[in-house]
């Protein structure tokens, strides 16, 4: 098994791979789009990409780059944020003058970021790049925000622990893959689908659902490329595919939407398998 | 009349704030949460925030911000984004060896930078501060991908004009104010509202608005921060809040809803309008 995703070493995606298996080898990539091109010509067998953040929503170039690929969703797991304050040994924070971090980063990081005076802060184009150059640059005023996981791994030590605003920050990465990820029973569909710009379309729409008491557990409108302000729906199902009222509910969804794809039905990651492993911290 | 925006002169939002009144003076502030405070306690009397982008869908920290203070929307207006990558006179494109732009503009102009080759590729905290620097650096071999807007700014020339990947590119702005904006008819409605964690929620919601022909023009879920993967809806109704069936649908969604708050009913933006006024083009 081989796992792409994107970013560095040390990055958020990483992580996200690591826990979907441990033992699988770990394949970086620099852009969303060359995890799913990992995927579909290979070396990768299995790829993660975010979907959904728990303070800042969806991410909406995943569902986009689903559109445009052939490729299903086998699976998801979540991994918690939390970042750090990351410096070389021997510098202290009263001497930070510059902090590195990716812009989502350090607006994650606010409330933090307003206690301190007479700092400069640089964009960086991910974290785990940030703590890199940190490490490299070796200033004695030059701090990053990243994980502790890029900290280790640049030889960094944390000059303030865990400083994102909102401490419940969890991040939701789909797998995709040409193959389905071990033998769970499938339990959650995604699906993808367009409609006619009418009143209550989208009440009919959900109505399908609804009257076959499939639960609906999110819901995300994406503009519709190419046709300003129209929308495509973006749907979590709690249901496999294959129950008959979820089938026959996406059957029924078929007659009203123009467009309807299963992105794919796989085993929703429980908050059980979570506790099992060993919590740590990663970031964007 | 004084309009406050976030970012620099030359940013998109400055745009914003001259589209809705050219003879108004315009107040830079640093950030969204700063645009809030100058329209609350003072100096301005109106903001423009980025509510929602063609092309990368919404903008999440409008909407939180909106929740957080005690603003209403009085109107909107829309904004065409165009990139053209920037430089000082005699840069030519084939010495260029680094860009500065924001993220989100590089992510926007993907197609155009992989034309390019051995070029390195520098984040900026937003665009107007990228022309800036190409400016006072002067570089032979540096450009900055921003508006045309912030190239008259900055004395720089357009090298490629229009990079972005999508022509119809639009950003729409958001008017906060303390007081109404001209005396048009509200005809648009904002609204936010949480719901119970129930199978069928969302399609009962949506029912007391479809029941009355009410048309909804946009649903979009936000996390509820504290409650990982629980939502809050905002939700776009074409009709003013004082019209009848508009009234009694959100009396009726008020029955089931534990939250809801009316962010603003205001007169939506027009094509005719835009076209009364000269295209010019503005990004992030």
């Amino acid at each position: 098994m081989r796992i792409a995703f994107q970013g560095e070493m040390g990055a958020f995606g990483e992580a996200a791979a690591e826990r979907v298996n441990r033992e699988a080898r770990r394949v970086a990539c620099p852009t969303f789009d060359s995890v799913f091109e990992a995927v579909g010509r290979g070396p990768a067998t299995h790829g993660v990409l975010p979907i959904e953040n728990s303070i800042a929503g969806t991410i909406h170039q995943t569902y986009d780059l689903l559109l445009e690929h052939d490729l299903s969703i086998v699976g998801e797991v979540e991994v918690p944020v939390v970042h750090h304050l990351l410096a070389p040994p021997g510098v202290s924070l009263d001497r930070v003058r510059r902090i590195y971090s990716h812009p989502q980063a350090l607006a994650q990081c606010e409330r933090f970021l307003k206690t301190l005076s007479d700092v400069e802060i640089v964009a960086s184009a991910n974290t785990a790049g940030a703590a890199k150059r940190v490490a490299e640059e070796a200033r004695p005023d030059a701090a990053a925000i990243a994980s502790a996981r890029a900290g280790d791994l640049f030889g960094l030590v944390s000059l303030a622990p865990a400083i994102q605003d909102f401490r419940d920050n969890v991040t939701r990465f789909i797998v995709i893959g040409r193959r389905p990820l071990g033998d769970s029973m499938a339990d959650k569909t995604t699906v993808v689908f367009s409609l006619r710009n009418e009143p209550g379309a989208l009440f009919k729409a959900l109505g399908v659902f609804a009257l076959r008491n499939v639960n609906l557990t999110k819901l995300e409108s994406r503009p519709f490329r190419g046709r300003p302000w129209e929308y495509l729906f973006y749907a979590d199902l709690a249901a496999s595919r294959d129950e008959l009222p979820c089938a026959r509910a996406l059957q029924h969804l078929a007659e009203m939407a123009p467009t309807l794809r299963v992105l794919g039905s796989y085993c929703a990651w429980h908050e059980h398998e979570m506790k099992a492993l060993d919590p740590f911290d990663v970031c964007t």
